[in-house]
């Protein structure tokens, strides 16, 4: 590893220390070097608060002078409640800057290279690039094109089910990996389930940790059926948001709403557009979306090329059943060719189950 | 790791270099260790040739006395070709025997540690006992049952589809995949198909790699519905045995055995009993079948509890359909309580692929 690379990791081990109290703003550390010695370090903590380069020079205090200052994401060039951070360190004296990832937004890319290099100062980028992207890609997503970044959870068989041929599914995973899966809603925004598995389960979708935050419950339900008595409509543990179809029952809207839960109309005339619920979703400010749909929703979202993200927890368990559903049902492609590849892929162990985690690459309109 | 590890490692280690070349006797290595230095090391390389031991001991030669030996199974108690090894390993003078399992064999297991105590010898049993188990788990199958050790192989994709819902499907996996495929066929004694995928696909089912074996192709066929032109009928890169139920069409029969194919029925009246075609390979000495066959088949096997491993390689796709096979089709269990746990499981990246390995545990009748 190079020195680059490891003062690099300290910042981003910072960052990501950070993870769930800094929205929405995205995750950055920062490490001050002077000499071969570490003579700051700082993060952002919070929105409101300094930048990580601010907390760091602070702590540096003259010792910046002539400094290599390491951050995981480009300093800003905007004038923010601390300023510029390009600005800053310029001020504080670094000589050299080496910065993880560009800003992510293109309006504003580069513009804090540019400050620091006019001033002449050394910049390198690339440092460690890939983790820094990963640390922020909700961020990422979100600030660039206004839309959550959608991970779709699921839970399988090693034979590719989500339930036994009578719909059975209690449990398919072991209690590790569940228990990861309470973790994932503690990251997540918002939650996504289909109208079937909130009347097949009647499901809360809160996170059972301690301290957890309970997301925003999102339910696609194309003609309201959804029952009055269900928890999520009744039990004002979070919010719930009804996506219906352009045929929705205005009746059952009504006392829907009048029961605290709002509903949201796409124009789809049968289906719920799952394009429109996204849209709508980064309009209100839902920057991550966790789907833990059933195979049709699943395949809604796979289609419309909506999955940035996708988080498989498989149990070695064999069940059988040629009529058991998968986790990915709808028509499906033709053409091995027309397959959606997985990039970026990883597994662990979680217990006794097998947790894998990679990045849908959509190359065209492959489905129909 | 203790010093006991450490040598038995270095036994495994030889015994597992001659996979292959000692049908139809187990791996076995061994290692002779005295005053903290290695004075002899060997390995089983042939049948008929000497005993891991035997190689060990006349390296050793006079160092044997006072010596510890190491042997990754129970030394020999019977007069073959080359005397029993536990009154060798007596004869020589040493004083210590390390062994990571005793003899698979109910019949014959503990007789060598008998003779060794009996001598007045020290006897160590267990040391590195799960890796030598696993190392021989055909041959102690084999041994003890007189029924071949069963591998189900299936590629899958991340949502569990064998094909597309119009059946295509090549390729699911990698070529880094499908490599390995040709070294698990290599290993194998049988490879099986249900002649739904002879017709479909008209394999060859050869192995191919350098001096790859070519495994028996074994077809279960309940009709006799088979090609005649098949290439697995007129080939002859291998034999092709083809198992069908009690309603055979006895004119085809005689077509096939006069093309050279190997004919054998079950007595189930509508489709061929998986228990029957075990018993009957078992009786023919094949110690090894890979299973290549679709859901059918494969639910067929697991329905009757004949599967003692699964290996299956998980493409990263995402190809969806509800109506694309998976690899385990069958009635299936109805409660996740009767799934059928895999233990021992290991998932490790091969190419873009992840190869699966794990080994059923059957509780009680399951299935129906």
């Amino acid at each position: 590893m190079t020195n680059h690379a490891f003062y690099m990791d300290l910042a981003l081990q910072n960052a990501q220390a950070m993870k769930g109290q800094t929205d929405p703003n995205p995750l950055v550390g920062s490490v001050i070097v002077n000499d071969n010695r570490i003579v700051g370090i700082g993060a952002h903590m919070k929105a409101g608060e300094p930048h990580a380069e601010i907390h760091a020079l602070s702590m540096a205090g003259d010792k910046a002078k002539g400094a290599t200052i390491y951050v995981t994401l480009e300093p800003c060039s905007h004038h923010g409640r601390t300023g510029p951070c390009a600005e800053a360190i310029v001020k504080a004296g670094i000589q050299t800057v080496v910065i993880a990832t560009l800003d992510p937004n293109p309006v504003v890319s580069g513009r804090g290279v540019k400050i620091l290099e006019d001033a002449g100062i050394g910049v390198i980028v690339g440092v460690e690039e890939e983790a820094s992207r990963k640390m922020n890609e909700v961020f990422n997503k979100f600030i660039v094109e206004n839309k959550p970044f959608v991970t779709m959870k699921s839970g399988i068989t090693l034979d590719g089910k989500i339930a036994s041929h009578t719909g059975h599914s209690k449990w398919i995973t072991s209690e590790d990996a569940r228990l990861d899966v309470h973790h994932l809603r503690n990251e997540h925004m918002a939650i996504l389930v289909g109208v079937n598995t909130v009347i097949a389960d009647n499901p809360e979708l809160t996170t059972r940790i301690p301290n957890g935050r309970n997301p925003l419950r999102v339910v696609l339900d194309s003609t309201l059926k959804i029952p009055l008595e269900s928890k999520l409509v009744t039990d004002k543990l979070a919010d719930t948001w009804i996506f219906t179809s352009a045929n929705y029952n205005e009746e059952k809207k009504v006392a829907l709403e009048k029961l605290g839960i709002s509903v949201f109309h796409t124009t789809a005339p049968k289906h719920v557009d799952p394009v429109e619920v996204v849209t709508i979703l980064g309009e209100k400010s839902i920057s991550s979306l966790l789907i833990e749909g059933g195979g049709t929703i699943n395949a809604a979202f796979l289609e419309n090329q909506l999955i940035d993200k996708a988080i498989i927890y498989i149990a070695p368990k064999l069940i059988g059943g040629k009529h058991a559903p998968s986790f990915m049902a709808g028509t499906g492609i033709e053409s091995m060719d027309d397959a959606v590849e997985l990039e970026d892929t990883d597994i662990v162990k979680i217990g006794k189950d097998f947790k894998f985690v990679g990045y849908p690459v959509y190359k065209r309109g492959i489905m129909e």
